[in-house]
């Protein structure tokens, strides 16, 4: 997938409304469902997952503020974004008095209007613009919203490319936002058009799309076992924002990830941060019983930008390019973790003779060396079987594809053998 | 005690003319004991103490340098730094020649007298300043200084805080510096209003007021088994100029003490340096038999003044307020010590739900956080029983206090609990 | 040796036309026994070393460039880089176009003659100068190289400096290259002068000069057993340039050799890089099967000035005081080698009472400290049998030298013992 179709998908998913349950999250997991294979998983309400409890399901058809002259002063068919998540129905008449303790803007961007959930609060409410709180009269309004909170269901979807390994490699994008576009549908559709281009690969990918914490919480509930599988892995999000990509490590902090995600940021622009427990799904996945080696992948990371949880977060602050160089470094990691291992020098004794072998140039005394060759000496001197190619990479300075392709020519001219599992 | 309590205890002590020996230490253990229950030890000269004995003990009644006019040039009734520390009797008339390899001064600061010893030597001497002496003429002087050398005792003082462990928290304090304010009757006042702070600790803190060097080994010396039970130590001295903090790194460099230390003076504006074997006693506790967990606070550390060891440290160099400052970094110090502690999460599959039990905030969707409720993540994050609280405090960069009160309260809620011996 | 003695050497080693096998070998190694007792190796053609076998052994009398008129144009007799190294006979009539694909310049270095070798291809060449190149005509041109390429030998030599103890420290030169003065002779030369100075060390010392990579992979071959004993190595090459000293690193990184070099250094201006598979023979000492504790030194490094690998590298390139300054580097490097050692503090409770050994000034109370003193305080507190006088002098900041005086007079004193092996 391009930059283009990435884009064409974050907008196609833009209107629908997400929650933690509900048909928005169906109705976007149908549409990722055109793209990938996907399982999808229903988890009845009061189904008990670790420490919580599967919530009623929430699913909303209209909502309004209405002013005395009938008109909608705020739409929830203009934005989703105007209505409280998991807000229980309301109808009634209110002056602006009564609404107020109801009304969320935000101050300091008055343009805006922010997002904003009430999950396990039985409670309601809108979001607005502050311009538009400033030009509301004293009423009295029709307040309406239209939802219904009842047993139903919490839906997510897995989209699984079996590899030669059972050991998985774990994509986790949360689909609980509602119209906020590089938080997430840039991460979903990165993840679509990454599991889109893996073939027959070394590693398992499990590509996990649920509702932010409740759902990585059920996922882990019902897949203990397969939890400690999960060999790497990262939550992905914020993914098409035009600021530079961001790692957040794992709480190991030095987990194979955690060194993959390193080297492919070396050569970018790039930010690497510690774990905290806050941000996305990591905190699950990086909860101490899991300990799970995840970390995160964003561009400007959670909570990072002014538009961050507004409706400035709209498919215009989400570009093709970005996502497209998102998806690139990505497959700059898969690369690193379908082609890393370990190998023996064969011929460990002072350097064997590469020119013998046409594998280096025969005029010497030349002070230049060409990548090529200065990859080949590096494996050479360290593939003592404790050292991998990525660690022959990080520590020569070289790309781990150049790396990696001086190891193939060695290995093809007999000089290296690969050695013990996969690292 | 306030600062101006503290500075007021320096200036009571400031005219004590102190040695490592003598009745100028017992006066001023007598005025600590106003403050504290003090155990006072009188420990006979000649007495064995490690590789060292304990000296003769000298007393001085007078000293001057009379002029050809009867007048008192220098004179040890102004000031006690004027005598050379553990000077012989002497009472002769000299020529200024003669006296001239008796008289120390500051060439380079010709307004301060110097402070000078020679303990072990069986000298004596006149420190003065280089003005007094520019304007000395050819004599002859009278000289004489009324001191005894003689046997006696070496003497120094303990105050204990019974903790409920017999673990032991070490402060010490030099108390052989005659008048100089900051260099160390500063620390003893410090120390006495830390001491009167404690009540009921879970460690039993120890204070020790002893001479320099002769002092601690005296200690040492008599207390070998007693010392391995010190879990944490400091030497406390240079506690009121109104330089930064500084401490000094115990000689195993990572003790439980450093790592405290380095975190309370983490928000403050401070130095924090490696250990060498120079400076104050904890040359002797950090001496390799012994190698105690014993690091240094000062502010200005040693020798780091140019009123160092001079007349320029009197009590005007000593500010109230830094005084205050310095305990109350000694103060998070302890209750570091006091409350830190590994805890295990008794939910650690994934985050246990906070929101049902009161802890958390329940509109979600808002990207400010509280610093409570970040503690609360941390500590359940890395509460494996591998990591204590001030790990946790320092990895997440949050203030200790903010995460033992986060552990109450999870603990409180039964998500949490005490795991193994105080660290 | 002096630093003019050294560059003597270099001077008149430098008209001699060396190569990896052959005469000027020979005749350079001759030279070097007139100062250094040398035993010199002669391995037969088509011996099989390690992944190699010695090559075909090339000797050269003359050979140039005529022009139509019969002069000279590239004269082997003017410099012996002007022909490819192991070039084959010649003898033929051509044109300049048939002539160039034989013909190496420095297009961005147009006075320079570069250096070419082409060891193992049977081909031949001529270097010249672009201006040179620039001037020739059309031709025809006498083409003339009156070389042999046939069996005989590879030459190398070692220098034993016999020590106390079977383990060796060893020092490796290059000796193949022919007029470059920096690129080795300066090497050669400093290597010579370390040798003289030895004299009944701790240490066997070694030194090798044999030709780059085929040489070094030679004495490894038959040296397989004797390769253990190397406790300590270095690599010595451009010794003798203006620019400042630069470590590399051995593969291992923390070997002795990379702390002492590092100690070393420490007070100079200086730079130390890490190890790398390219650059001299520590490429062959540091492959995984032996993985030697061999750094390299040089001034400025490998291929790190423009005047490498070119005529520009000549006797002026290279200075006495720089080769003198290299040398005090490695004599300061042997007396770590030589007197590091682990020492066991005899009275480790407490400091020993220093003054009463006359090891210690008498007059308390002075901030100044010298030297002298700060070095037996810091081997005292050190010396529990885990530190060595290198760790000591590392973590105190003093020189080696400092240090292992004042454990020499603690040891006097009866304060220190020397403990188990040499480190």
């Amino acid at each position: 997938m391009t930059g283009e179709e990435m884009h064409a998908l974050v907008e196609r998913l833009y209107p629908l409304c997400r929650s933690i349950t509900g048909d928005g999250v169906r109705a976007t997991l149908e549409i990722v469902s055109e793209h990938l294979d996907l399982a999808v998983h229903e988890v009845p309400t009061g189904t008990p997952v670790l420490d919580w409890t599967i919530p009623k399901e929430w699913n909303i058809r209209d909502a309004f503020i209405k002013d005395p002259s009938g008109r909608r002063v705020v739409d929830f068919r203009s934005s989703n974004l105007h209505v409280v998540g998991y807000s229980v129905p309301v109808s009634a008449t209110m002056t602006l008095e009564e609404l107020r303790p109801h009304l969320h803007t935000l101050p300091d961007q008055p343009d805006l209007v922010p997002y904003r959930t009430g999950y396990y609060a039985e409670t309601w409410g809108f979001c607005l613009s502050r311009r538009t709180l400033d030009g509301m009269g004293e009423g009295p309004y029709e307040v309406v919203i239209d939802s219904t909170l009842a047993d139903g269901h919490l839906t997510y979807a897995e989209h699984v490319v079996r590899g030669r390994s059972d050991d998985e490699v774990l994509i986790s994008c949360h689909v609980c936002h509602p119209s906020l576009a590089n938080d997430n549908l840039a991460g979903i559709a990165v993840a679509v058009a990454l599991a889109s281009r893996l073939e027959a690969p070394r590693y398992t990918y499990r590509f996990v799309f649920a509702p932010g914490t409740i759902g990585a919480i059920t996922w882990l509930a019902r897949n203990r076992d397969r939890a400690s599988r999960i060999r790497h892995g990262l939550t992905l999000a914020c993914a098409g924002d035009r600021g530079t990509l961001t790692y957040k490590r794992s709480r190991r902090g030095d987990a194979g990830i955690d060194r993959v995600m390193t080297h492919v940021l070396r050569d970018r622009p790039h930010t690497v941060v510690d774990f905290s427990p806050y941000g996305y799904d990591e905190r699950q996945y990086c909860s101490p019983g899991f300990d799970l080696p995840v970390g995160s992948l964003t561009r400007t990371p959670y909570a990072g930008y002014p538009e961050y949880h507004t409706s400035g977060d709209d498919p215009g602050f989400v570009a093709p390019e970005a996502m497209a160089d998102t998806l690139e470094a990505l497959w700059s990691a898969v690369e690193v973790l379908e082609h890393d291992g370990r190998y023996q020098n064969l011929s460990p004794y002072g350097e064997p003779q590469l020119g013998r072998r046409g594998l280096y140039g025969s005029l010497g005394g030349r002070s230049d060396t060409k990548q090529a060759q200065m990859a080949m000496l590096w494996v050479l001197n360290l593939s003592d079987g404790a050292h991998g190619l990525l660690d022959i990479a990080d520590r020569s300075g070289l790309p781990f594809r150049a790396v990696a392709e001086a190891a193939g020519a060695l290995e093809g001219a007999g000089l290296l053998k690969r050695v013990g599992e996969d690292a």
